[in-house]
């Protein structure tokens, strides 16, 4: 693994920095939703968005209309996070309560994505990406609303991932106290279906669905 | 309720946008961490990061050494973002798909904590928030530790939360289609509590935790 370049180094506790493309490909496809930090007006913007990983880029969707797709189009900075927590750390003293966590932070530009076929592609994986099988049953986009969706693609070349797992680091000398402490992991699960109001009795929660959302 | 300043003005989906401080502090009590948006040289930079409010100020935490803490106590702008995901909402048609959630932003200044009995109080705030009835248990940070936490308020004055929830919004030529339609939704949830290595089999995993965390 070449040393990563300097904008991307994870500064602190450094020994939690991962630089693997397959960890942070890992960590991006679990997530699902980033934060899109940019720069309007010469403030710092960031605002949540749902993301999909193509190959090599992270893709971003909107509408044509939106102000920070726009300013993305246009080729400026941007940088993206996302995280998944996974437990809380309980030390013995306070100060070294933690959390465990998978994150990664990206930098780069984008630029739309125009062909139509990669366009479309980048569609399909956003759809199939948290609910495997539903491209092939709702009904497809329109031309209308294909021409109204705008696509940005930014290379994922310039990423860290950052990962606190495991026990709570706890000092020395705090060891011997009688305090609980270890590890509360969270899990994130999806409940019951709700059918939409209206919807016909005489559909059925699809079997493709119930694989991963089983309710 | 008085309009928001332009700045915090939910531009995408205008009806999905609350100015209501009471809904922004819950969210902002309910998430675990927050995405922290500044500038440095020159460039966005988001970096995930655990808070607490404080009041009417959202509170970071971290080594003095922190670049992003050590930029924000120097006043730079800041941005913040925290984002509770709900569930996935199904539509007829691949477009209409969305996700329900809750997400706030918030655009202000930091500035170092430096009141002992305020940073005390912050301190006991990140305990408890997560924790309640960790402070009275856990060893309490000592002098040096005090020294080496930043703490960095920022007023929650510009603020805005977002949030969709309930049924998807179909196309009305769509609503006759033979596709299922409505909400997966998402909680998350404590599994079962894993001991650190070499913690006395004699210390019970805490009540004041049971309630929270049943495991």
């Amino acid at each position: 693994m070449t040393a990563p370049e300097a904008r991307v180094e994870v500064q602190r506790h450094a020994d939690r920095g991962e630089y693997d493309l397959g960890v942070i490909y890992a960590i991006l496809d679990e997530a699902l939703y980033c934060t899109v930090g940019f720069i309007d007006d010469g403030r710092p913007v960031v605002i949540p968005m749902i993301h999909v990983r193509v190959g090599d880029r992270l893709v971003l969707h909107g509408s044509p209309a939106s102000r920070m797709l726009r300013i993305l189009k246009a080729g400026a900075d941007v940088a993206v996070s996302v995280t998944l927590l996974d437990g809380l750390v309980l030390a013995r003293s306070v100060f070294n309560h933690s959390m465990n966590y998978r994150s990664v932070v990206l930098f780069g530009t984008g630029a739309a994505i125009d062909d139509p076929a990669d366009k479309l592609e980048a569609m399909r994986v956003f759809t199939e990406k948290v609910l495997p099988g539903r491209w092939d049953d709702a009904r497809p986009p329109s031309e209308k609303e294909f021409k109204g969706t705008l696509m940005i693609g930014i290379p994922i070349d310039a990423a860290s991932a950052k990962i606190r797992s495991g026990p709570p680091s706890d000092d020395e000398q705090d060891l011997d106290l009688p305090v609980w402490a270890g590890v509360i992991p969270f899990r994130t699960i999806p409940g019951e279906p709700i059918p939409a109001p209206g919807l016909s009795t005489a559909i059925e929660y699809p079997r493709y669905l119930r694989e991963k959302y089983p309710g």
